[in-house]
């Protein structure tokens, strides 16, 4: 009590409809003093991927208490249902989709009810959003619906490892071009080259700052994955590949001997 | 009181410049502890339509009290009037450019003074900002001007009923390729079908699910208003048409008999 | 005490990452009930110079205390410092490439340390951000980091004046399109015309309304420098320049004696 809580948006609703201010009213009408953060409002139509990723990277960095709100839905409408989660302390409601994949794992999840005179294809402002008010105002998540356990997950790939190769592929490209792969840091040993597809980018380096202005550089990312940039540039620009685009940590004395 | 008092705003300044924040900050400077909700910024320079569109759909949805802030304002500098207003518990400050038209029936309105030193080219600062702020923090209307009747209204057409016809427009599109309609739900009668220009889309379904990926639609919206869409798709793209295509609600036997 | 404290951001880091979220993140982990102020993320990329026009415009309409977070960093990763600074009791936090040069001048400065663990490519919300809530919660600068007086300062240009011909340039371009120069109103006497370029825009009107729809016209803007705007246009379309154009004011006799 006494703390201000926040909830975070993340939706494809884009920046000049009135759709997000409609489902920020829709919180405030449950609950005055919200602290509202816009994530990404942005992202491609119906990416559910992208906010996946996005999601993975930010939910754990807000005070505990957070509820965040995803709504990346082009099943609106459809039988696909409405949840409502909680994990880690967060709070999370989103449709079942997929988008909550990063946290489901050991989450309590509830199926939230459809009020009658829902619109249809606004899940967003009069399901998801007023859910997402209650749990931040502190209502205890077996309020919001009853209990579900059929929720979808479809986690974003894991990198594979045979022969001291790490495999993993790009998850996410940046407004700096820079390709941030699924590889994690922590996973690599010392002695490590990256690739992204045929191209060779050299040894993992600490930071920009250790290759010139104009280079191609592999480090670890600040969400502790191997990421690929140019220098004052764009990696994506440079390479002339992004999402998707395969990616290997090879050990260094494989390009010493051949 | 001890409800934080909440101001929309609503403008055409975008995203790159300043101009919003020295909004927020004259306001801030008036009252601190506002809650600061932003609908839109990137409308289309001067839309007063459009902003009139929005308005129309979110204001009431916000809790009683609510300030809205709205400056699109093509004619800053002018002779326009700057003016707030209250109606149904709501305060509404913006340019006397028929942008209130949505709620200045009933309104009590007042002229905004000019104040000395006001930037003739940025009223949404030194004119609007303060006056959203002061009615939001509390002060009556009456203190922040003089009452004025001769305001400008202009209402967004309304659709003719003809015949068992109802014609209409599209009057908002939106970032799905949704066209919105100003056709009313509530005002069809069962067994209709819709029309976008000579374009027959089908009778009015529940939402998206009830066609095909990739199919028109028509169906009620979530501002209670006809909209068609594509299901995972676009329907401005698709019918090659957008704000202004005209619209109909046709008997669906006509297309039986003939 | 008892007021929300205000930290304003301003960053290159766009509105499609999380970038922005995980910096605010940062600060409500620090500090709950911030009032979090978003300027513009979508600056050019490092684009120092457009940060540090828009930090001088807005950074004293803020009320006092209110703490401005500006992150365009392209020398993340590098030496280049973090700094914190305070003056006429506003606080910023930024990087030492020269962002802060308006508010430099007298300031008090101090470096901030680099936590171990901070990710070296994103000081945004690992150094900057955690500062930003600390001095916006009242922590005294000096508890941020040491004293620091060996900062960069790259302040824009000023105008030259010679002759009775003051000579300035474009230092920024707004959505509408209107040239914004770096010659302040209140060094100009009566009776000077202004050109961009070999472009004549006439002698220094009020506002807009004083030419036609259509017609270019040149005023003290509400940052009290010289712009040049089209009424119901765009001036940078209409003269085909823009950022660094040369701006002259010259005595309106010039003209009339040649």
């Amino acid at each position: 009590m006494g703390e201000q809580p926040v909830v975070t948006l993340l939706t494809d609703f884009g920046l000049s409809d009135s759709y997000v201010a409609e489902m920020k009213a829709a919180m405030l009408a449950v609950e005055r003093g919200l602290c509202l953060v816009d994530v990404a409002h942005q992202l491609e139509l119906g990416d559910v991927q992208a906010a996946q990723y996005l999601l993975e990277r930010f939910w754990h960095r807000f005070p505990r208490g957070t509820v965040h709100l995803v709504v990346v839905d082009p099943g609106v409408g459809t039988s696909r249902r409405a949840i409502a989660a909680t994990n880690h302390g967060h709070g999370f409601v989103a449709p079942d989709n997929g988008i909550l994949s990063p946290i489901l794992e050991g989450a309590e999840v509830v199926q939230l009810p459809i009020p009658d005179g829902a619109a249809p294809t606004f899940h967003g402002r009069d399901v998801f959003a007023p859910a997402a008010a209650r749990l931040a105002a502190g209502a205890p998540l077996a309020e919001l619906g009853r209990p579900f356990t059929g929720w979808h997950r479809f986690p974003l790939p894991d990198p594979k490892r045979e022969n001291h190769v790490t495999s993993g592929t790009v998850v996410h490209v940046d407004r700096f071009g820079t390709l941030v792969t699924n590889i994690r840091g922590h996973e690599l040993g010392s002695g490590v080259e990256i690739q992204v597809g045929e191209s060779r980018i050299g040894p993992l380096r600490r930071t920009f700052a250790d290759v010139e202005p104009g280079a191609l550089v592999a480090f670890i990312g600040s969400n502790n994955t191997v990421e690929v940039a140019v220098r004052d540039g764009s990696a994506t620009a440079e390479l002339g590949t992004g999402l998707g685009a395969p990616v290997r940590a090879v050990p260094a004395r494989r390009y010493t001997c051949c």
